[in-house]
């Protein structure tokens, strides 16, 4: 396989001591490469700062790496529609780095205000691939779609409240998004999107 | 009442011989102002050219209006995504029209191809009430919104398969708009949407 | 275009810091202006006043004001069918004067004991757009459209339980009201109804 | 028991030939009391027609009966909204009679016209029972229930398109009625409504 | 009317010392009458107990009453499935003796044993009207419908997991009851099922 | 394994014309043990008929069988609760009998009818699998499950309409039973309720 | 009946108190045989351990036993994907233990990694019945059932987030599954599951 | 952009001398690229191939292309479970040639059966991108990806019945996907997912 991909802990239902324990155990076997921890809370992200102080904790994303991030090859635009999908859009980057791949990030570029993202359609054609982050209406892929040609991964968020049914409407937007070759992942699913990304990134031509 | 809505008849689940029938009727009642008709098939469609020759019939919108048109005061822009929402584009027109309001057709700018939407930001700009028809992702409404504080109804359409639920993903995503001010009638709902948008459009102070 | 609207903080999901912050920056930039703030919990609601003593702070609202208010051009009524509903009524009635609006609140006039609303007709008839806000079964639109040709913008909201799915009840109503012309925003989203409202409203002929 | 129900043959997915021969053996073994079939299409209802020239046949409710009609005790008021709500009232008045109550139609008493409905409030008051039917947003119910305190049972219809989801709207309307004391059955179920109404009814004290 | 219903405070998102303020007036309005409060959380019930001792807590149902019980007139039936469902059915009984009837309480008779029901089908017989409580697969009213004619009203109950989605599953199994005449509340709704059946067991005619 | 499972033909999306060749073909390899075609329509059904003279078509079921039956070891017990479960009954059996088991069929004991079943109690006990088979509101296996401890595998119907949505709410009823070890299958899915029954059965210690 | 089952209490909605209360009074009414009680907290796990102290408590389960297992006649497998799935696959495993079978458990097998679950081929072959735990795609199920004859109760589990539905996604996939013969309970029913394979189990014919 | 993508009709809702002329005048601009015309029913089909004698019809796919294939660069592995799921494959292995890039088809190799997954194992991982087609329980995407770290593109299917809700099942199921880095497309949207895939393949490095 092209791929080699790092160990991955999804934190969500366990405890900060357990995290703890399995980054630890998991770096001591594969000490030449980053482990990744996600769905981390408030708690759990002090516990690993305290007990591992070599670990590096992202914030936003509720994440943390233990090891050294591989040499990026390729790279992953990550866009974003509002400051509410910051985790998200986070937890994306995050994943690229650590499976390989360069990072570009593009945020509050919601299709309310168009100019923004049209003031950056030359960062999206320069990757390799987009992971595209948006809650609400979900409409965002749909008019990067428009823009590029280049591989588009979306990622609804829960943002929002009422009719959008805890993410439901951005994700059923996005699935039927008018614009060709738009993939979809999970609602929040920062992850699942970063490790496709980076996937389709390493294995491109550079340009 | 500022109003003095016309005389409108629903065809679904009626025959050809009782729309031709309602239609004579409230022409008779009502000789100086156009009856309108909705949701008409074929058959009734042709069962109305025949036996009411001074019948207009709109066999886009599959209606027809008997009587003359009101003098249109103000003007609404009708917007349309693509192709397929022509059908409920032009039931909203003609409801526009029918009411009261002038109409000005603005098709084909779905937010895949935003060049040409945003060639046409003067129409926008120069109506009283705009209606935003898209079906699919339903991301119209929260681009042209972006642009324009022009009061905006959005319908959503039954265009798309699988995860659109008839109409139901377009229908969430306009009610989750991140742009504000967007209210929303029924999926395919032109008639609903052209009522609310020819009320605005009357009242508005002229230009 | 014919709006200008005020620069507007939505509170979900950020801390009171944020909030005060937010609020103190957007007030430097547009002093002359009314900014508003949605969506505030308690805490935030005294922070506020803590913080910006010259905050107008609306507890029911949950939301608060920094800046003074426009003169109002036209009027809306805001109209809701029972206690329950007043937090969104209220943050409708703020965000109609916040765009510039005048507002009218006629509170309680559920579908249950029809003589109140009855005997609030010629209010009805006197505003230039209505909002109308109600959970439950929803069916206080389609009544008060039966009423008046006064455009409508429905508010449904979550109050209820059970069946009532968080306000889907309502919401699925509305959009289905036999009575035409009305429009429908997502559950509890006082504001964006109030900011369509306050659109039509200011640019109606005055009375 | 008070009851002494009828027999009752539900059509649906039963070939003419079946409920012809259904009704005949069921007429035979209680000649002395009415046997009612329901849910019958076109064809059915002409082959009872011709070969049961004895049996009535009601177009609307698409139902027949065989036998003679039991003496009716007590009243029950059918209220419907609109037109298309014709066939469900016409199943639920047909099924009251052959339970043996007494049936005052009330039809196109919608919510948009109130005075309608306002109009016939003794009629209302007059009923030991109220079967209230209405599609699309299935307001009526409600309204019906702040006039009166006599017993009602609501039911949704199948009467709509898009958002009405077949009726489920209507439905969850009802099942939130802010009036106390609304029962309701399932979409397009006059016969079920009929059968609860006719008990109700039939043990009445007579006024 | 024949009807004559007392006042309810429905208590769900009021604070204590509101619901003990409301109570303290309408009683003071109709001292001669029991004013009903339901929804009541542990602290409000207890407010009430300290603040008007001469009011009847209930804390099962969760609901208090000030001032005289009606004198009963005809009987309803409060049936339910489990010992989980108490809370509804208690609400329901005590609301039907609030409006003015009488109440048998048969509890701890689910479907799963099907002895308990059969014993006591007397008491079934004996009533004006029966409200049955049920929750996860709300088989109860259909078995119970089978086994008398006597008007039911059905009661579907949150209790479960998972797949019942909150009393959803067992309100659909009880508006799709095979047994004929069945009438339907909303999840968990016991006190609507009581004003329908108090009504109805009122206007009966004594046994 | 202890199984052997036959060869099975979906007939559903097959032209006449491909069911029949691949029963030819999968005689002609498996010629001492019985093909089995599911989920034919009336045209295929013929064309088996006429194609291949020594298959035994099954009406009700719509499915055939070519080759011999295995010899019966144990008993499943196919229980339906109305008529219009007999397609989806009859197909469970003809699996049963495919699959090697024997089956004792036990039709029209709905819930409505407690004293039918109650009747059939020696029936339920000897056999070593139950298969139910309900639409509506599915309360049969709730109540077959509280009188006997034989392994059940409930079969929810789409037989209903309005809310029975398909078969959902007899799926989720039986999701929910309250009596002890129940599974369920797809809606309608009288095969593979048959397949795992005749597991069951086969390796039972004979009675 | 072959059967015997023990008694069981359902802890979910009663206090640590009545838990305790209750096994003790079924204990002493059955003391030849476990009473098994599920569904307990924290807090009512440590009151069982406190009060009861022969009590076998299972933290992971969240379940607790009183009295001797009976005897194993017969084997379940109990498999599980992930280690999330662990409370339930428990839940499982126990219940079958009390209702008299003998449990195999073969954990972390998720189909993500299937030389895991082909590796314990001979272990799913030499159970009775097989109990297949997945959450979030459900797919295990399938791909166990491709591997084996053996009867096969699949449940979902709530893991999983977004799209997952609260295990709805997971139980969608296994009442779909292309795999014959696979039977589903409730999301995180291990309970229902238990009783109907130990009873699939001790009827078996031993190996 | 790396792109260039061919010009494609979606025939579906467009009448056969619609799609006819759209191809031709395409064609006419564009005649050194075909173009790709997807969702033809049968009568569509056959007046291209009528009209356009140099058109290739697909008839699996229900779709046809005018003018040359580009040189197909770099592969794209289209996988699918069952021979129902065909249509859907064949539409994405066309969009993939039609968008430049080389197609490798594996059928059959649902997971019930998953030694002949395991037996393609090699040309998996020798494509750049995979898209994997499979309906009902939709568990296919989760094993391919469990056996290789190719880029997966997942299709669910409409293929199945009742609970399969028209695909929403097997939609879910692979947005839940346990294997990491899957993205998923609408329902039966194999245009979709070639489009993406060979984006992908055309930019990677080759083999
Ligand atoms: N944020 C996330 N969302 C979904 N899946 C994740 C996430 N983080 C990690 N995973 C998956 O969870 C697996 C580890 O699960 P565990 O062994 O329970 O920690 C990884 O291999 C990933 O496939
Ligand atoms: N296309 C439409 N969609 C929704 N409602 C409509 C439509 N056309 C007409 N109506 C409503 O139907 C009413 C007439 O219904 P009817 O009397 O049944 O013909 C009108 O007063 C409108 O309110
Ligand atoms: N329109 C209807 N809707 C619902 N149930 C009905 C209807 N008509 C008859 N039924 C029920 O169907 C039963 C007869 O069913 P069957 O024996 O299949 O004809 C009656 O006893 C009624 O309970
Ligand atoms: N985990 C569980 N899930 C579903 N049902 C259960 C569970 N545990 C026990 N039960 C059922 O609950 C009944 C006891 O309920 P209760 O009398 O309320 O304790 C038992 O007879 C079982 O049928
Ligand atoms: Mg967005
Ligand atoms: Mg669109
Ligand atoms: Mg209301
Ligand atoms: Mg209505
Ligand atoms: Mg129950
Ligand atoms: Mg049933
Ligand atoms: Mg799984
Ligand atoms: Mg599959």
């Amino acid at each position: 396989a092209r791929t080699g991909d790092p160990e991955v802990v999804y934190g969500a239902g366990k405890t900060p001591d357990q995290v703890v324990a399995i980054l630890r155990t998991l770096h001591a076997q594969h000490p030449e490469r980053a482990v990744l921890a996600t769905r981390l809370g408030h708690e759990t992200l002090e516990a690993v700062t305290q007990a591992l102080p070599e670990a590096a904790v992202d914030l936003v994303a509720g994440a943390a790496t233990l090891g050294p991030l591989p040499e990026p090859r390729g790279t992953v635009a990550v866009i974003s529609a509002g400051t509410s999908d910051a985790p998200v859009a986070a937890e994306a980057a995050l994943t690229v780095a650590v499976h390989g791949a360069g990072v570009d990030r593009v945020d509050d570029v919601g299709v309310a205000g168009l100019h923004r993202l049209l003031g950056v359609r030359d960062r999206l054609e320069d990757a390799d691939c987009l992971v595209v982050v948006a809650g609400m209406e979900g409409a965002l892929p749909s008019v990067v779609g428009g823009l590029t040609g280049v591989p588009i991964v979306a990622v609804p968020t829960s943002v929002g409240y009422g009719a959008s049914l805890g993410g439901v409407a951005a994700l059923l937007a996005m699935l039927n998004s008018c614009a060709p070759g738009i993939t979809v992942v999970n609602i929040d699913n920062g992850y699942g999107a970063g490790v496709h990304a980076a996937r389709v990134a390493r294995q491109s031509v550079p340009r």
